[in-house]
This record gives structure tokens, C-alpha cells and sequence, in this order.
């Protein structure tokens, strides 16, 4: 419970490229939050991130957050296998909880924590950015008051900007860490519908040698929902000009598009034509999304709310992305209905 | 042969909407060419087109046409289940040959219109309009110089206005009339790569009570190719904006969008917002693409030139339409390799 | 008189670099026209264009074009100096005239060739191409359904790709012969309303150590119609990034704004960004314009039709000009009233 | 002087529509800064801001916070006639100050405003958000490394969404308070250069039967600068489509284009074409600017920095803004050099 008057006093744990920039939110960024401590088990890093923000505790054991009463919320931004068990340690303590996608990795993972937050009764909200988009959330605004229609075919593309060590990508990044971004943005869009079959094909076109050793660093999903609607997810671990984020959702009504890469309006006339200048990382492209996905998130703490974006949302995406995985494994359409549980 | 100093003497076969934008063009636009006859089995059609248009003869049989010796070339524009007999019959009285797109609806009469005008030493040229459209053209451009790289993740787009007649739309023909465009786009973004695997899946959303009758208004198509390529097709009869060409193509040097829809450059601002107008149909957005395919294949009569969009590429595009279709029946992944021959 | 059945025979005067251009459209781009002659004076020229174009017959004295009976029109593409007394002999000889801009250069001559056409009875046509260029047009069309209201402030710009002798720039050839063209476009876009005065400034930057000499090639001039609105043209002989026209109408209802430089709608994504390419020279970017303009005065002329751009235009848009010259000179705004007569 | 390890402390003068909005970032917005005070003549309405946006003291008069100990800054948002005296007032006292444009309405307050920060050595920055703006700041980065070239062309366009009441609008308001952005604009993308000569037109053109009465809502102002670039800046107090600030800058090196009015960058394309939402107030259009420039008002004060944009800029865009009205008055441009001093 967050103290009468004052500010929701988060933990940050992890304290990596996301957390840092979390972390500076919750200190910089959010009047409404302090960052009350950050944890992280690598010797040193909690406290070096925590002396950088002004933050008074740091951990090296995400528990010792949890256990701390001066503590009421957790962001969640350590490696996404550890993801499902840092949200039920913290909503076991009672703690709301915002934690980054993938919320889990299996389904039994994400029943897990979902049960957790419930039986606690917490905040379990999770870190689905591009609903915090201004282009998608207006695309959505379209949907809810009948501008677009039924969806009809719905497209979301990520493109990260390269130089990423293809020795430390776990199988299935692409689509549990990458895709399943797109993968809750096509369900954003098509509101309501439920994902009914998946169709992936991926390969290592970035990094061709990498393909024997199981790298997948582009990819194509296909999802059919209940319906009718036909989303299309691509992805792709390096875009020479930068990072993408792009979508499209055509409905009887028209056809909304989101996302135009561009750093800012300005355009240069020279001598090679007109040129605008693009986004070269996610937090330069999104930085508004990341931040009021936690403004958001410490009003629902602040306020009694609950999330927007919910652990049964993660579930969903979670879903569309083994699927997609398993297709790719079988290279076969997978239906949803199929997934072991 | 055409004329020693005149213009190529052409007949046109089929009177109907493509058809006579065809004759328009060729009577009105090309200098370089007559129309010399239209053809048409439907009575008083060819008549009628051909006082319009200010052509000398009509026929209700195109063999007459074939026939004709002051006839050079012939453009094919009647309905696609007849144009592999019209290519065979055309080629073998020595006419060269533009035949609208698709060129045969089975691969054995693809074969049969490709052997006749290889025997007959005739040019064969295909409608694939967006090769000669300036979007796409520029993009290919940008391939052929290196700039664009290696292909990895390509998108071809068509909806129609809407307005079609369900009950007289043939089994498939989203894949043999329409996608066949975005598949031939597909390979001529990807040069020199071939299709290898096709998934497609489609369904009735415009119309969803004549989905039992077999109507597909909407679909999805992903195509593997054999440099590890993907490239995604979509298609819908029915936009609420008008007529929507559009691509991308997603290499390691960077992308190439092509196709923005707008009928001019001209924006308005008002109260609404910022408001360009869309294209309402493909002779409106298309017309210089037109123009340019039928300039093209005068000039290849004229000058003894060959098509560059030719029988081999209609064949390789009608092949992905038919593993589309049948990937739409079986539920499963189609192999190039495994389509009857 | 054009033939009873036949396309209308246009003779070229002046065969430089618009000559050119206009000639092949006439030759090769307009079955409505032939090219029926070409008249130049410098020895060869006419001969050289006529063999190219398939032009049958060529003069070096414009005279002998007007006195030829198998001619019914003249395109006049000749310099701005002659232009009056080409107009006044074609149409002496009951010609129908297509002026290239400017129609004339004083006042006195342009009413001269107004009154020249008016007593010959033939269609006077001026070369304003922005009113045939679609952007422009559906400006129009949005003032002329009242969706623009009352026009409140326009602008105009023209800015050439640079590459120009400084040495054979005469006296306010960027008002006369570049500007005029943007005064044409601001009355265009101010339908029925008239200049009341100009106020103007201008300067050598392209091209400095000329300003000496009398050079002008950079300049803006503002437009005080009776109306109330206000009118910007600017123009530069010099733009890095090729041919830029473009111009904004800003009424009651809201702005039109024209033009985006764009040579395709194709654009590349790289290391440098979003880039798109621009046109690089009028013919390319208003090829549409310049075939337009031609197509509207052969129709005018078969069908016994009036122009839509006539004398009247030409000598508005040159009050205009000749009262931004005195403008630059005096440091002072000048009435429209006021200009020598 | 700052608390030693605190955020700074400011003081709000003035609570109407820009001092709210101020006011909020200083309360909610900005970690390095507190609203300590609230000063507004009006009955109450200093007592309701503070209250809302929990600043804990108030007061009717501004020389109470310029005593207060507590207090290091003062923003000023007081109305225009009344930003002299209040920079003179808190400068005094020793506070840093961030004034609103116009700092003054006469070049004899804009210099005793700058002679008192000067005398007190305080911070000085005035309030010219499109510095601020992201287009600006990359157009400005372009002419700083070269790109752009010598400027020779500029625009600056301001547009309010309407709605004013032309009984409440001084004489002069539309140079004064309104294209006062925009010949800051001119100077800060001409770097360096000096205005000389400004000619300007003005109309009543929204509120025409105000006319009589002084009013100007439209104008049009050319600016000559003394390396021969000559600016242009427009303003209109209504536009259908809500606020539009865009500008222009073309240089010997090519062109950039500022402010592209878009809301969001989703585009519908539905029946009536393709649309993007525009923005309709500055406040909307402009909120990072208005808080950036907050930011670094705080970081200088905290810092012990100077202001990037101070009093001197304030003189120089007022004395276009002077010699604007002046040319309004008598018809005539008028030098820099005859304003009287």
C-alpha cells in the first residue's frame, strides 16, 4: 500500500539497458513515484544504478525488495526467464507489480503468476509499449468508436537496429521477446477476437551462419482469429536504417496505419532528394510509450486501479508465440487450441 | 511483321473495362500503334468499342483477327479462362502477343501458350501493370544497383473499391486474377530467387454469406523463396477508400515502400484534419502504368525486342497462385515442387 | 481552320529547350495534333527538330509559318521579347496561338496581342502550366465547391535546379519569366479578386559578384489583392535539390497546400534515413502539366473552343511582374494603379 | 541562489492560460524543480493554482515573491504590458528569471530589463518555444554543421486555431505577441545576420467588421537580413484546422521544412481519402517544447549557467516586430535603423 500523501515507492529490479531506463523514469520522470531501490544479483550493478538515480537501498536479492515494507510496487525488468517467479515472489509479498514482456515463458508459468497477483490481490500490469503509443492508441480510439468497422487484416512489425551477438539469443527470441509485442498489438487491434491459428516461418537471414545453431533472427507469423480477421507479424533483428515500429489495421470502415519511423518532423532537401531522419532504438522512438506505461502503473497503484494491460494479455500474446514457434518446428499451421498446457 | 514505316497494326480481343482502356490507349495514346480491330464474341461488343474508337474493323471471332493479314499484334483482354487458346491461336498466325494478366489458369496451358510463341518466334508479353509502375520500378532500381541488398521481407498489397457481383466471381480468382499481380511483384522484387513453399489462408469478410458458395474476398498469402526470402501477399475485394496498391521490400541495405494511394499531391487542411484524396480504382491509379506495359510491347513489335515480362514469368506467378489455392484447401503449406503438373 | 476530320496542324515557333519539348508532344504525344512545321531562326535549327519530330516542312522566319494555309495553329516558344509580335502575326493571319509565358513583356504589346487575337477572332492560349498541374487543379476545384472559403493568405514558389549563365540573365527575367508563373498561380488561387499592389525585394545570393551586373536571382515578392488576401511568390534560380514548385491557398475553411517535389512516391529507408527522391527539372516534374496545357488548346482549336488561360491572364500576371521590378528599384511597394501604361 | 542540493525553487507570476500550464510543469513535470509560489493580482486566482497544483504559498502581488527568501526564480506570465517591470522587479531582488515573449512592447523595457539581469547577474531567458521545438532544433543542427548552407530563403508560419475575442485584442497583438515567434524564428535560423529592413501587410480579415477598430488578425512581414537572406513570416488568429506553426529554411546547401501540424503520425483512410489529425492548440502542439525550455531554465538557475535564448534575443525580434507595425502604419518597409530608440 502506498504511504497517504506521498509518492508510490518502487523497486526496480534489473538493472540492465530496459531497467536502467525504467529506472530513471521512476526517479526523473514520474512526480507520482520515487525509485525506493533497485535490485539486481550482478555484484555491484544494483548499487552502482542506484547511486546514478539517487535511489536509498539497492539488493543483490530481488526478495530482500519484496521483504522491505517501505516498498510498494516492483518493476520487472531482469531476463525474461526469470520473469514469472519474480512477479509471484512479489505479489506473495503483496507488492503490485509491473513487469516487462515476456511476462513468462510457458503457460503454466504465466498461470502462475496471473493466480499470484489474483490471490494477492495486486496490480499485475505488463510491458506491452506500443499500446502506450500515441499512433496505435489513436488506431484503437478509430476501433472503439466504429470508424474502422470489423478488422478485417491487420499487420505489426518490429525491426530492431542490428548489432546484437547472435551467441547470446536464446531459441525462440524473436518470438517470445520480439514478436510478442506484435503479437498483443494485433490483439489490441482487433478487439475482442481471440487468436484461433498460427503459421510462422523464420530463419537466420542476418546472420546466416548462426542458422545451424538454432538463430532465428527473422520472421513471418500468420494468426487467424475467431473472427475471420488475418493478422500478419514480421520481425527482423536488424534494419539498416534503424528501429522500426509499424502497423496497420484494415477494417470494413477503412484502414488506420501506425508509425513512421521518423526522429522528427523535419525534412532535409539536398542533393540526394528529400531526407527524414529515423529512430535508431526503442527508446528513442518510444520514449513516450515507456513512460506512460509506468505513469499509468503508478496511478493504479496510487489509485486502487487495475492494469490495462494484464497478465491475461501476456498470456494471449504468449500464446500466439509458441504457437508460432512450434509452427516453425513443424512447419505446419499450429492451432492455439492444440498447445500443450 | 509490322508495317515498314507505320505504326504496329493491333487487335484488340475483349471489349470489356480492361479491354477498353487497352483500346483507348492504343487508338488514343500510342503513337506508335493503331487499333486496327477489336474482337468480341458478345454481339454488337466489338462494334460498338470499334466505332468508338475509331477502329476500321470488328470481328465476334478472334481467329478473324488471327487471320487478318494487316493485323501485327494482338492484346488479349477477355476473360482469363480463355487467354492460353487466344495466346496458342495469336501465336500461331505469327501475331506477337500481349495477353492481360493471368496468361493461363492451369500449368499445362501456361506450357501450351509459352511453346506456341517460342514456335512461332513471337513476342509474348504479360500485363503485370506494377512493373511498370514508377513506385516499383524505382524500388527495383535500387536492387539492381546494390543499394537495397539481399532481400529478406517483402509485401505486396491489392484491394479493390469494392462494388463486385459475388455471385459471379469465380472459385479462386483472388488468387488467379488478383494476388497474381502481388506475385508477380513479389519475384520481380526478389530477382532471381524462386518460390519454394506457399501458405496461404483467405476467407469471405466482405460478403460472409457467400462464403459457402465457395467466395474468398480476403486473403493472406506468405511465400518462401529459395534465398530465404519472405514475402507476404494480402488481398481484399472491398476498401472503403478506394483502389490500394502498395509494397515494401526489406533488404539488408535498407527498404523500399512503394504505393502511398493518393490521388494527387494535394492535401487540405481543414477541420477534419490533414486530407489527401485516394485513387478510386486502378485506371486511375495505374493509368501511366497502362500506358507504359502496351508502349513497351509496341515498341519489342516494332523493333523486334523481346518482353521483359514474358510467358516463363506468368508461369512462375500463376504456380504460387495455384499453391495458394491449394494451400486454402488442405490447411497446410504448399510446396512449389509438390503442384501437379 | 482545322481540316474537317484530320488533327489539327500546329506549327512550332522557337525550337530551344521548351520548343523542344513542346514539339514532341505535338508530334508524338497528341493524336488530336500534328506537327506540321517547325520555324526557327538560327540556320539549322528548325531543319534539325523537323527531321527529328517527323515535322514535314521548316522555316527560318516565323512569317512563312503564318502564311502557310496548311497550318491552323502556332505553339510560340520562342524568347520573351519576341513573343508579342509572334502572337500579333499569327493571329493576323488567322492563326489560333499558344504563347509560351510571358505572353509579352510591356503592357502596350500585350494589349496589342490581346486586341490581335480578339480582331482575328482566333483562341489566344498563355503557358501558365501550374493551372494543368493536378495538385493546382484540385486546389481550384476546393475553392471553386467553396470548401477553401475565402482565400486569406497564399504562396507560390518556383525554384529552378540552378546550372544557369549568369551572363545571359536580362534585367528581371526572375520576375517576367520565373515569377510570372506564381503570379499566374496566386490570381489562380484567388479567383476573381485583382492585384492592388506589390511590394518586392530581391537579390543576387546564387550568384553574388553578378549583382553588380544588374542580376537577379533570388527574390520575394508580396501581393496585396483587393480582396483582402495576401499573395507570397518567391523564387531562386538555384536549388540544390532540383525543381521545387509548390505553393499553400489558406482561406476560411482551411489550406491547400501543393506540390511535394517528389519524382515517385517510392521511398528508401537507409543508413541516412527515409529518403525520397525530387525532380530535377520542370519537364520532369510537370510533364503532365506541359501535354495538359497542348491537349487543351488542340481541343479548344477543333472544337472552335475558347482558352482558359487567355491574354487577359497574361497581361494580369505581367502587371504584377512589372510592378515588382519597379518595386526592387524605387525600395518602395507599388500600386498596380500606378504602372505606366 | 539555489538550496544547495534541492530542487529550485520558483515563483509563478501570473495564473492565466500560459502561466497554468507553466505552472504544472514547474509542479508536476519537472523532478529538478518546485513550485513554491503562486503571484496573480486577480481576486483568488493566485489562492486556486496554488491550491491545485499544490504550490504552498500565494500572493496578489508579484513583489511579495520577489522578497521572498525562499524563493530563487520567477517565471513570468503576467500580461504582456506588464513583463518589463516584473523583469526589472525580480531581477533586482536577485532572482532568475524566465520571462514570456514579449519580455517588452518598447525597445526602452527591453533594454531596462536587460540592463537589471545585467546589473544583478540573473539568469535571463525568454520565452521562444519553436527554439525548442525538435523540427527547429534539427533545422538549426543542419545550419550549424554546414548542411543547409548560406540561408537565403526563410519562413516562419504561426496560425491560432480562432476563437478569440477581438474586442480584448491590443493594437499590434499579431506582431507583438504573436509573429514575435516567428522573427525569432527568422533570426534563429539565419544565425548571425542582422535584420535591416522589414516591409509588412496587415488586414483584418477573419474579424473584418473589427477592422476599423484597430484590428489586425492576418499579416504577412518580409524581413531583409544583412547577408541578403530575406524571411518571410505569416500569421493568421484563426485556422480552420487548428494550430499550425511550420517553417522553412532554404540554403545554398539545400532546404529543411519545420512542423508538420500532425497530431499523431496515424493516418485513416476511409471514404473521404487519407487523414491525419492535426493539433489544435499550441499546448498540444508544443508541450515538449513549453517544457523544455522550463528544463533548461532550471538547469541554468541550478548550474549557475546562462540562458540560450536572453534578453538581447528578446530586443532583436521585438525591433522586427516594431518596424512591422510601423510598416503597417505608413505603407512603406522601414529600416531597423529609423526605429526610434
Amino acid at each position: 500500500m502506498p504511504q497517504a500523501q506521498g509518492p508510490v515507492r518502487v523497486a526496480l529490479i534489473g538493472s540492465g539497458r530496459m531497467g536502467s531506463f525504467h529506472g530513471e523514469t521512476l526517479a526523473r520522470r514520474l512526480p507520482g513515484a520515487t525509485l525506493a531501490a533497485v535490485a539486481d544479483p550482478a555484484p555491484g550493478a544494483a548499487e552502482k544504478l542506484a547511486g546514478t538515480l539517487g535511489a536509498p537501498k539497492f539488493f543483490t536479492d530481488a526478495a530482500a525488495a519484496f521483504a522491505d515494507p517501505d516498498i510498494d510496487a516492483v518493476v520487472i525488468a531482469a531476463p525474461a526467464r526469470f520473469h514469472a517467479d519474480l512477479v509471484v515472489g512479489a505479489a506473495a509479498a503483496g507488492k503490485a507489480v509491473f513487469c516487462e514482456k515476456p511476462m513468462a515463458i510457458t503457460l503454466a508459468d504465466a498461470d502462475r503468476a496471473i493466480d499470484a497477483a489474483n490471490a494477492a490481490g495486486v496490480v499485475l500490469q505488463v510491458g506491452f509499449n506500443r499500446r502506450y503509443a500515441p499512433d496505435w492508441a489513436a488506431a484503437r480510439a478509430l476501433l472503439d468508436n466504429g470508424t474502422l468497422g470489423t478488422p478485417r487484416l491487420l499487420r505489426s512489425v518490429t525491426r530492431d537496429p542490428g548489432g546484437f551477438d547472435p551467441s547470446r539469443v536464446a531459441p525462440n527470441t524473436i518470438f517470445l521477446e520480439t514478436l510478442i509485442h506484435d503479437f498483443d498489438t494485433l490483439r489490441y487491434l482487433n478487439p475482442g477476437a481471440n487468436a484461433v491459428e498460427v503459421f510462422a516461418t523464420a530463419n537466420a537471414l542476418v546472420e546466416p551462419e548462426w542458422k545451424d545453431r538454432g538463430l532465428l533472427d527473422t520472421a513471418v507469423v500468420v494468426v487467424r482469429f475467431d473472427n475471420g480477421a488475418v493478422g500478419t507479424a514480421e520481425a527482423c533483428f536488424e534494419a539498416a536504417y534503424g528501429y522500426d515500429v509499424r502497423g496497420e489495421v484494415f477494417g470494413s470502415g477503412g484502414m488506420a496505419t501506425m508509425g513512421d519511423g521518423r526522429k522528427t518532423g523535419m525534412v532535409f532537401s539536398g542533393a540526394a532528394g528529400q531526407l527524414a531522419d529515423t529512430a535508431r532504438g526503442d527508446q528513442e522512438l518510444l520514449t513516450s510509450a515507456y513512460i506512460a506505461e509506468l505513469a499509468e502503473f503508478v496511478e493504479a497503484v496510487r489509485t486502487g486501479g487495475s492494469a490495462t494491460v494484464n497478465g491475461e494479455d501476456a498470456r494471449a500474446a504468449l500464446e500466439i508465440a509458441l504457437a508460432a514457434a512450434q509452427s516453425v518446428e513443424t512447419g505446419r499451421p499450429v492451432l492455439i487450441a492444440e498447445l500443450a498446457k
